[in-house]
């Protein structure tokens, strides 16, 4: 089951977004009974709020270009600032070709732009990814545990491209709770053969399902989802869902 | 809401996987009047059962694997028959490292091991992907519904490695009576801005709930997806979704 709970009033800088999310949750629950809290509940929550709430937003007035990113700016048709931005939250850039920027993040997200996204903000802001997205769902999971008495695993979601497929899929940026990876090695398939190589991407298919619930102009960026697996309710995204470099077949 | 129907028996090459759906299907809404079909109902349905029903299979024992095959598995501890097969699936090998064969398929796929896969299938053989998915969701849709009297839209589903990233997600495969794209170009925002480049793959959204109510292990190879967008209900995954060779950056 996928819900989204009530909308949010627009979150600003500074603004306490456990208590937002609280309030959501209890306008939700008040008009059906069935979204009270429950043990075995996860929250996804889009990373635009988080990057709001934290302050994770840059006024492009501010930015100076360098010439690189005027230059690109030019050639494709985007905001030369806004690339500054993008160039500025790299910390390695994969692929900058046809308009696109493919970026790995200080976190270690290989993602477009950096992440860096100017959908559903001021006009001349653009948002940065949160500093530490599994620091901040342990801190929702924790705030709002405390106020409703159960203390709902909590995904940071974002959308994010593919590289070979159109079309972009919602992914997990941050995890507290849950487990990311529910890692089925070892475990017998249908015909009782060991699996070799199953290790599902959980709390990434979490945030498409949530996707599917909320949609990107509705102002609802908070979903709830039951019913899926938590694993032993511990992990990280960054740790673990993120591959090392040293691994990557596609650098 | 997304919920997995009644298992399935164990599908043979041959087998008429119409029929066999809708006795699943039947059985789960006998237990659940919930569940009989609706206006707007998606099944999400593994491409394991597809490909064996439609004879897909390859006995490895009839499989001579080429030398390139043998020197790989012997270095990557993997079984040469099951790599000779991968590279006859591949249309293009696009890294071949680290026990790895990231291929493009004849449809467009890029994925790990040309989407040839050893799991729940009996020993000694291995699943090809299927020739036509989208055809495959057409035929299902059409059998479907003269059946049952509601023709759900179909969603062929498989689980995709993804670069960067540790895990698998479900994606789709192929797709009837559903737009596996949602373009949302144009759309204002919460902000009541355009959004520029927001084109969520909802059928690989679809894939990835459904096998977050399904799971590998269980045996229930078909979800019923309700309350999802089904757009136009036109479109092919392999037309729209598979990104042309022209405009990838990963080559």
């Amino acid at each position: 089951m996928a819900v989204a709970l009530a909308r949010l009033p627009e979150v600003r800088p500074g603004d306490d977004l456990a208590r937002l999310i609280v309030g959501a949750w209890e306008t939700s629950f008040t008009e059906d009974a069935d979204l009270r809290p429950r043990a075995g509940d996860v929250l996804v929550v889009t990373q635009k709020v988080v990057s709001k709430a934290e302050g994770r937003v840059v006024d492009l007035r501010t930015v100076e270009p360098r010439p690189e990113a005027i230059a690109f700016a030019e050639r494709w048709d985007r905001d030369a600032r806004q690339v500054e931005v993008v160039l500025r939250e790299a910390a390695q850039v994969i692929r900058m070709d046809r308009g696109v920027i493919v970026c790995r993040t200080h976190h270690g997200f290989v993602c477009a732009n950096a992440g860096v996204d100017a959908s559903n903000v001021e006009p001349e802001t653009v948002t940065l990814l949160p500093l530490d997205p599994d620091a901040t769902a342990h801190r929702l999971r924790d705030e709002i545990g405390e106020t409703l008495g159960v203390a709902a695993a909590v995904v940071i979601s974002d959308s994010f491209g593919r590289p070979w497929r159109f079309g972009i899929m919602d992914v997990a940026l941050g995890v507290a709770g849950i487990s990311p990876l529910d890692d089925q090695r070892g475990l017998p398939d249908a015909q009782g053969r060991v699996m070799r190589s199953t290790i599902v991407a959980v709390a990434d298919e979490i945030a498409s399902a949530a996707e599917l619930a909320s949609g990107k102009t509705s102002g609802q960026p908070v979903v709830l989802v039951r019913g899926v697996p938590l694993g032993s309710g511990e992990g990280s995204v960054v740790r673990e869902v993120v591959m090392p470099a040293s691994m990557d077949l596609f650098p």
